[in-house]
C-alpha cells in the first residue's frame, strides 16, 4: 500500500492529518507537481482526476480524491469512534460540515489562489476577476 | 420529518432520486428560491448554507447539503445494499466517483450557468469569462 502525494498540498495534508489521528503509517511517494509529473501518462493511469493524493492498494487498485482515501482508512481500520460519525445523525452532520468548509472555504481559497497567483498560467486559463471575487468572499 | 426544497433544482432532485431508490416517502415543503424565500431569516435559521434542500427531523434538528441528507437516510433506513457502498473499498470508490462527477461535472455546469445566464445578477457578482471557461471544459 502506498500514497502518491506532494506533502505540503492541502489535499495531501488532509489525508496526512486524518492518518495521524487514526495512528496509521503508510508508505509515501513524492510526485513533482510543479515539474508536471502529475500530467504524465503513468500518473494519469493511477489517478482518475490526474491529481494527488492517490492511494494504491497492494492489488494495484487506486483511489483518488482525498476524502475517498480517508473514508477507505476509516472503514478498513475501524476504531471505537469513527472520524466520519458513529450513527445516522453524526454521519450526516460530519458530511454537512465537511462540505460547508470545503465548498465555502477550501474551494473558494483555492480558486482565488489558482486564478490570481499566476502559478497555474502554464496549464490553465486563469480568470483574474473570478479569483478576486473569491478573494472578496473568503 | 420534512424536506424543504425546490423540486426541480439539481440538489433537491439528487435527494429525491436517492429517496426513490430507497423507497422512502418524506413530506416536502416548497421554497420559492426565485422569490428569495431562501434569503429570509426564517429559512437561514434552518439552513446553514442558506440553500435547499434542508432536512428537518422531528426534534427540530436540521441538516443541509444534499449528500449529507442522503447519508442520513442511508444510515437511518438501512437496506441490504447501501447506496454508499458495503465495505471499505466500495465506500471509497462511491465517494471517489461522487466527487469526480460533482467537482468535474455538476460544479462546472453550475458555475457556467450561474455566471452566464444572468439569472443570478440580482444576488451575485457574475463573471462571464469564468462562466465561459467552465462551459469550455464541460
Amino acid at each position: 500500500m502506498k500514497i502518491y502525494e506532494l506533502g505540503p498540498a492541502p489535499s495531501a495534508r488532509r489525508v496526512s492529518i486524518f492518518l495521524a489521528e487514526k495512528g496509521i503509517e503508510v508508505e509515501r511517494q513524492h510526485i513533482d507537481i510543479r515539474g508536471g509529473e502529475n500530467l504524465s501518462e503513468d500518473f494519469k493511469a493511477k489517478s482518475l482526476n490526474g491529481q494527488i493524493p492517490v492511494l494504491e492498494l497492494d492489488d494495484g487498485t487506486t483511489i483518488c480524491e482525498s476524502v475517498a482515501i480517508c473514508r477507505y482508512f476509516d472503514e478498513a481500520y475501524p476504531t471505537e469512534y469513527s472520524l466520519f460519525g458513529n450513527n445516522a445523525l453524526e454521519k450526516a452532520q460530519v458530511e454537512m460540515w465537511q462540505r460547508l468548509v470545503e465548498l465555502r472555504g477550501l474551494l473558494v481559497a483555492m480558486q482565488a489562489f489558482r486564478n490570481i497567483s499566476g502559478i497555474y498560467q502554464d496549464r490553465e486559463n486563469c480568470i483574474a476577476d473570478w479569483g478576486e471575487r473569491n478573494l472578496d468572499s473568503a
